[in-house]
């Protein structure tokens, strides 16, 4: 019988053993995952903090024993694999709760063992990062037994500001802090301006170009001689893969310790796969490497690689196009292509439209801010941002399938909208990006 | 000096004026229309009768004296063009106020007449149509003079459902009567169902298979036999095209009088231009005749006209994918491709998906179904349609740039979604209808 281990349980390891299932009802399928939990919901995390999402069930979809009884995948937490040996093919697997170690055979490794949060060198109860479910249960146990009502949150990414909505949300006060003035790093600089005006409304306090110095007790003391007292401090200051297990194992990775690999999500040996945040990738629109730790990536090499494995069929991951969206209060920011620091590799231009994101006479039509940036020798887009309170996303998601067929900016002229007076306008948005490309 | 002439005020002609000015400061444009306004937004008239738009102003860009001072169009309201002589290039108008007729010649002419309501063989001064601004004040003025408690709304196309909900939103009770059982003849019949839940819900009576056979004062005499009195009528039944001064004219009409022109717009008169709701055109994708009358085709068309007389860029139109949408109460409904009467023609598969529109465990998803049919030889998609509360239009507009770069249904297993929990799914509805159609 086929033996298939998997590394991970969250959404690129849980999710590809599901699939896996559905393609094969034989096959032996065994996940060890390092930590408590299996199959939670990632994103939905801060909502749960910012009791937006109330039921903490809904962010748990199976427990290994679900797991083994719905999709018959044996999944062992507080398991953590240690080493790998792809010539014999064995995984040495440690028993965290036992401290015992054992090692297992397989004829196909899949490894989604993701990211973790970075951290900074301080010693304190009252610092958390927010990575998985056991994060989060310990955030909502802090909170409640401290009767945390100040906040400081560290780095300004995405996971940062949608912690700061939900804590403003339980009426915790917030203060953000970042050691830079580049932040939520995706969006063009400019097109961030919502974020600070939305603090600024909310009398959210912010500092740029600040960083904790050391911690004492409540007190934290800052880079720039200021001094204040928080109840619980949430660093998001970047993650690193979780690849150390694989020091010697012959895995190939790069300098960062991401694993490139092939269109089948295959590492240099050939029955190794990687998935998820730790994969490196190109973009799928230009000849660029590209990191995406995100869960349309996770999931849909899931996929690709479960097909794979079964030779259901045989479809290659044509590369991301990295497309992502945050809501931060009653804004919406995404964005589609290469990043803001990428675009140096381009001779581009950039074209831009402010208009309402649908019909300004229907009620309810809200500013939207749409750029589109495209080389100038093709035409082709590479990347596209946008910002507002409504229609943001569907926006970014049309330009991100336009990409995906790489369109010249020229053709949305072409886009044949859904019109309707609450919907878009006769000339969307999108149209209008193409207009104006056309006269440059 | 060039003399431009065209003929209607509203999407195709008004359009076409400001476009044709923006691109040639010199060129003499005169506008007939017929009816009193121009450059009104006819998409929003039901709103208007709703109070959903307050101002009226919202609803009309110009009146003739803006429209000269703004962009140096003369237009002439009730002005109708009642002949053409293409080979002389000249225009026959009727001064309708005046009584009078007079002759223009032109260099270009573009006809934008546009379409009107079919009418019921009934003699009844509570009897309207709901084509342009006039006709809404005379609604307007009728309910308010009147005290209109109860209307009859005649047929259940898309302005039909948008007056219903708009005359109930404004308290008037209502009652839908369609001559058969498929309203709504762009969606699948079987998903037109929410429009009946709301009406059920709504307490809005409906009844299929009915007509009116007569009407005497405020009684109406039903073919089924019943009577009732109602305050006002209001009539949706379909529309024809606005061409009956063309007979003799020498330009091309198809049997139901739309005008057959070439991919810049062009009648059998190189120099006479047809747009808007009277063209008949082919799809894009398929290889199969159609008429849009909707506002983004008005809109494309005036931009290539435009462009193709000044010459500032010869971009051909490569037909419609007929992408609509209408709003009744809380639903979206809306679909791109061939019409359901036009599957016939295929031979395809449908595949469909029933989700939430975004994570199911953050608040407010809500249950979206869509369904993409593809034809099985080439797996091209050929039609979409998609109803929800909310995301529905999104997913057609991505469905319709699909469309347009001829994409196979398979290939939506590789769109990459903007995903954040508040407005798709890891694997968006879109994803899952590429992977259900892999399995057929």
């Amino acid at each position: 019988m086929t033996k298939v281990i998997v590394i991970g349980g969250v959404a690129g390891g849980a999710t590809f053993a599901s699939q896996l299932r559905r393609l094969d009802s034989e096959c032996e399928i065994t996940l060890f995952e390092k930590d408590r939990d299996v199959t939670f919901a990632n994103c939905g995390l801060p909502y749960y903090l910012g009791n937006i999402i109330e039921k903490r069930s809904e962010l748990l979809h199976f427990t290994p024993e679900q797991f083994k009884e719905k999709k018959d995948v044996t999944a062992k937490v507080f398991h953590e694999v240690i080493h790998v040996e792809p010539n014999h093919q064995t995984v040495t697997v440690k028993d965290l709760k036992n401290n015992t170690t054992f090692t297992e055979d397989y004829d196909y490794l899949v490894m989604s063992p993701g990211c973790r949060a970075n951290r900074l060198p301080l010693d304190s109860d009252m610092i958390f990062t927010l990575r998985n479910l056991e994060d989060t249960d310990a955030i909502e146990s802090y909170i409640e037994e401290n009767n945390v009502q100040k906040a400081l949150i560290v780095g300004a990414g995405y996971i940062s500001l949608e912690v700061l909505e939900n804590f403003y949300n339980r009426g915790i006060q917030t203060t953000l802090i970042h050691r830079s003035e580049a932040i939520n790093k995706l969006m063009d600089q400019d097109m961030n301006q919502v974020i600070f005006d939305t603090m600024d409304e909310q009398n959210i306090d912010y500092r740029l170009n600040e960083e904790v110095e050391s911690v004492d007790g409540k007190t934290v003391h800052f880079k720039s001689g200021k001094a204040e007292d928080f109840d619980i401090i949430i660093e998001g200051i970047g993650i690193k893969p979780n690849t150390e297990f694989l020091e010697d194992a012959g895995i190939e990775e790069d300098d960062a310790g991401y694993i490139p690999v092939n269109e089948f999500f295959q590492t240099n040996y050939r029955n190794v796969y990687a998935i998820g945040d730790i994969a490196s990738y190109r973009y799928r629109h230009v000849d660029l490497p590209t990191h995406v730790p995100l869960a349309w990536g996770a999931h849909r090499a899931a996929s690709i690689v479960a097909e794979h494995i079964t030779q259901t069929r045989n479809i290659p991951f044509k590369g991301f196009l990295a497309a992502n969206a945050v809501k931060f209060f009653d804004y919406t920011l995404a964005s589609v292509g290469v990043t803001p620091a990428d675009l140096k590799h381009f001779d581009y231009t950039m074209v831009e439209s402010k208009q309402m994101n649908h019909a300004g006479y229907f009620p309810g039509a809200e500013p939207l801010h749409l750029r589109v940036y495209f080389e100038k020798s093709t035409r082709k887009i590479i990347r596209a941002a946008a910002v507002g309170k409504a229609g943001a996303d569907k926006r970014i998601d049309i330009l991100s399938l336009a990409m995906q067929n790489d369109m010249t900016v020229d053709e949305l002229t072409e886009f044949e909208t859904a019109y309707a007076p609450p919907y878009s306008s006769p000339k969307d948005i999108i149209n209008m990006i193409g207009y104006k490309a056309q006269e440059k």
